[in-house]
């Protein structure tokens, strides 16, 4: 077992507690969407691993002697390879007892959780995961759009718009077919071309929404249909990460609504 | 307004609390399940209307003096339709003031959410939407299952197995043509349709499992491919509700893995 020694200042075993790793998802961004399972994990916690999108505010629920480490992307810095972290979760909780492992929204929906997973597994140590709300299927409902409704759809379609080969995964064209609610992790950058996609399977007119920092004060979106909507997000100065939703739900937006009601009298003024 | 007299007893306004109505997540069974933002919604609530398949230990976090009113369906029993628990919400919060909404997994996920939402806003009163833990998204959580893994898959996409007109969604057999991972909720009933559709696709050596009573201590699962699911879903006395997860991402599940090395040793001791 190597050590990291960058990371770890003791390396002597500092606890007699089983090594454990508990894969926490800590939600969207508003603390108070963590989980109860989740709060009570981080109580137990001796080491802390968390991300980039992980609210500071949750660390609060650990006990105050246990080791907060931050492995997340920070702009323009160094951040730790995926292999380094799993290895730190392994490497902490050989030394130290219970780590959480915090990742933003929940750690097996484009997470690569399960990566950790397999690691902390292979050096034999116990492991649990604990879901948490993904900003996939959250942050319409905090706007109070529904990813299903009766009589508008049957499905909804969570689809990352960066594969791991840095293309837009082939499923949004299959997703175009349909009239499931589509969401897109991940797809900010490549929004014109998803634009596109809709539009040459006879969607320009469907509903589509962007939601950034979602559940969060300063969240912001724009909602539109797929004909405008990359000109209304660039307006609008919707950012990354951002999750795309494209659907006949984004019709029942309020704003989109009222946005309908005043173009219609626009044209009948006209 | 017409107040159900049935339900309400004391039919005089009883409080001066500004009528509120909170939808709100109960999560897939295990109460830990529950978020936080849950949890202080309901320490302020007046009144709570939960169904079924939430679990009553919840209700704990309730004021004492809060009213607890169930509306779920019992079997054989008389159960209250959609449109009346609706106006339920609007009816208790006009004359308790903080009516929480209590629904199993999410709200807006297959969960009629919006429905009630509607009526709730056509009668002037507030609303807000908390979240909940989808069973869809986190029971092969808990069971270290990904619902997305590099290299394996790049979406996932939840269908409802019985639309309103009690049929399979056409988007199931559109889910076959692609290597998403595909959850099925209420589809147990259809789970040899299902598999025939699949095998159509070429698809009768892909890993699938079902769910039941997930997240709870009494929870029950069947796992195989799509050539044998079925069978191994009723030897496990699989019942409803139960989920059905079909996917590549199954063949992760440790006993997915111990079934196959089992089967192919007994092809070569053959």
């Amino acid at each position: 077992m190597k050590l990291l020694k960058t990371q770890i200042e003791h390396t002597e075993k500092v606890s007699d507690r089983t090594p454990q790793v508990t894969l926490v998802g800590a939600g969207p961004g508003d603390p108070d969407l963590l989980t109860v399972k989740a709060v009570k994990a981080l109580a137990k916690a001796d080491v802390v691993l968390y991300d980039a999108l992980v609210d500071k505010r949750v660390l609060a629920y650990t006990p105050d002697n246990s080791l907060k480490v931050f492995v997340g992307k920070r702009a323009n810095k160094h951040h730790y390879p995926q292999e380094t972290i799993s290895q730190m979760a392994v490497d902490y909780a050989l030394q130290y007892g219970h780590v959480v492992r915090l990742k933003g929204g929940d750690p097996f929906i484009f997470g690569r959780g399960y990566e950790e997973l397999e690691v902390i597994r292979k050096a034999g140590i116990a492991a649990e995961v604990i879901p948490g709300i993904s900003s996939a299927t959250s942050l319409t409902a905090l706007q109070q759009v529904p990813l299903t409704c009766r009589g508008i759809n049957e499905s909804f379609w969570v689809i990352t718009g960066t594969t791991s080969q840095g293309q837009l995964s082939k499923d949004v064209a299959l997703a175009a077919e349909s009239n499931t609610t589509v969401v897109i992790l991940m797809g900010r950058r490549k929004l014109r071309q998803i634009a596109h996609l809709f539009t040459a399977y006879g969607k320009a007119d469907t509903p589509a929404m962007l939601i950034e920092k979602g559940s969060l004060p300063d969240e912001k979106y724009a909602i539109g249909q797929i004909h405008n909507i990359s000109e209304i997000a660039d307006q609008a100065g919707i950012g990354t990460p951002a999750i795309i939703v494209i659907g006949d739900v984004v019709g029942l937006h309020p704003k989109y609504v009222m946005q309908k009601v005043e173009s219609e009298l626009l044209v009948k003024a006209s």
